[in-house]
């Protein structure tokens, strides 16, 4: 990879602040919501699912957002490129990603609908249930796409959420022809199982092409080749010039390039309370790895240990400095 | 005490959401903020200060607000006066105390400034230092106080950062001569040393006259009769027919009225992560044993409780049902 200036990694995708409630099993059925997943929603229904949910907290999210805050949080130099209203929600987003010290100057949106919201509810076993409504995130096109950010970042990653609107998309395509010519690299999430089935030819066109980089889970991976197990879907991805990272949960996960092939354990928890923003994390460890010329075993580990710090409390962030943890780890 | 309805307690307070980020002690001195306590600030303070913040999340608070979502976690039946703006910060405070089981039908203002935030900066002792932007909230005045609420209530609950503004103070004088009119108690909570410091005179003939229950910690009660030590305190409320319930953080609380005296120890914690609100819901278990006619001691055990499961995470209010805390303590 070559490096034209100062950034490890730009991130695109969905501005978003969520906002967080404990909810039960009985719950998420008498709401006919599909556990683990994510849906998108209108106003109306965000309205009546905020409803009935149960008193939150709010805190910023967005998965590339995530992504770029746990680079940050690694010692890496992040920016983040998408869109929030100029209101209440979108001036927190844009404190908190600041704060965390990634760059982000997306201009805000002064009309139309609010900032975006992703309504999740956390089962007690840890897991997460999210509901996005988009809001000003359909805003998000191609002039949002900041040429000089993505050319002087040695990759841009892409949340394959922005796939769900036809701007956001031709953002993203924009951004990938950006980065190839500036000589950097593209990664890719599939973000969601929902995700690929809705746009899978569109994605398998862009791993054959256009991607160096792809994070999946076990879910994402298998939807996408339309097969019944890891290990089938492993085989489809066995030979590739292109970095795969797959995730399993609490099983790990699996990065593959060519020949060369890792499984990773995971990083125990205490306590599994919230895995909001596990993915997002994982993916942030590896691609700062990845950016500083690490092997890929060590950007695998770094990823586990990311992911393992969020999914020990609310909300999709880290509450701990990752280059602190890294670092105990021995990975710094 | 009577009841002439179906509340056990109704509090008037500051409708408040709190951004709570992590902070050093370093940083509270370059801040030139004071460990622990409370400051008002106005608008471009606020700003400024949310610029020096680190990444943080938001949740809703207040200090009466906090009090009644903890009797209702109680399985008590509250209800809560104050004010917010119709924006995404007052939407959100609105649904968080309805979500929570609190009667909340305060009427929000549609004009100038937005819902009160609280800027709280929690070091890693645990300890709070908050700093609020009253907002919306100095639009609260004597006719936002509901008659018919008042007078169903038997205990009415005011928190005494009111008397920060004069049309709050009418409102709470307005609450008292209807609780009493109505043959109900009135709780007063001193809620600030600095507050004290700059009402005395006001909180000295509330107790003397209005107030049957009168909330307090070291400092405030201190402070309220210029005395140095807790004893000295002590002495000063000893006799009296007013109930007095004084906090003292890790040491517990006592609890006195007329010649019966109680020392209550704490509830251990196993990790102080945020004191946010830990007074506020000590006051939620005192109460919910008073108007459900409880013993002294019983009233302060379940104070006891409530605030030892808000100080376990970030956030002042509680995430587990208090009913069933007190339940499995043995006193339900």
């Amino acid at each position: 990879m070559s490096n034209a200036g100062g950034l490890d990694v730009v991130g695109l995708g969905n501005a978003i602040v969520d906002v967080l409630a404990q909810a039960g099993d009985d719950q998420l059925k008498v709401l006919r919501l599909v556990k683990g997943s994510m849906a998108l929603i209108d106003a109306d229904r965000a309205d009546s699912l905020y409803g009935e949910m149960g008193a939150g907290i709010e805190a910023s999210g967005g998965s590339a957002a995530n992504t770029m805050v746990g680079i940050a949080s690694l010692s890496g130099r992040a920016a983040f490129i998408g869109k929030v209203k100029n209101d209440q929600l979108g001036r927190i987003f844009r404190h908190d990603i600041k704060a965390a010290g990634v760059e982000f100057e997306t201009p805000a949106v002064a009309k139309g609908p609010g900032t975006a919201r992703c309504l999740i509810l956390v089962t007690p076993d840890g897991q997460r249930t999210m509901n996005t409504y988009l809001g000003a995130s359909v805003d998000f096109d191609e002039d949002d796409v900041h040429a000089a950010t993505i050319a002087q970042a040695r990759i841009t990653y892409l949340e394959g959420y922005l796939f769900d609107k036809p701007a956001a998309k031709a953002a993203f395509r924009k951004a990938v022809a950006l980065a190839r010519d500036a000589g950097n690299s593209v990664a890719l999430s599939l973000s969601d199982s929902f995700c690929v089935d809705r746009h899978r030819e569109d994605f398998l066109d862009l791993i054959a092409g256009g991607v160096d980089i792809l994070f999946a889970n076990e879910a994402e991976i298998t939807a996408l080749f339309e097969v019944k197990t890891f290990d089938d879907a492993l085989q489809h991805m066995r030979g590739r010039p292109l970095l795969a990272a797959l995730t399993r949960s609490e099983k790990g996960s699996v990065l593959l390039r060519g020949e060369e092939i890792h499984v990773i354990d995971p990083v125990k928890v205490p306590r599994v309370v919230d895995t909001t923003g596990a993915g997002d994390l994982y993916a942030a460890g590896v691609l700062f790895g990845l950016a500083r010329d690490r092997d890929l075993l060590s950007a695998g580990r770094l990823g586990s240990l990311a992911a393992a710090e969020t999914i020990g409390h609310m909300g999709a962030r880290p509450q701990t400095s990752l280059a602190r943890l890294a670092k105990e780890a021995g990975l710094a």
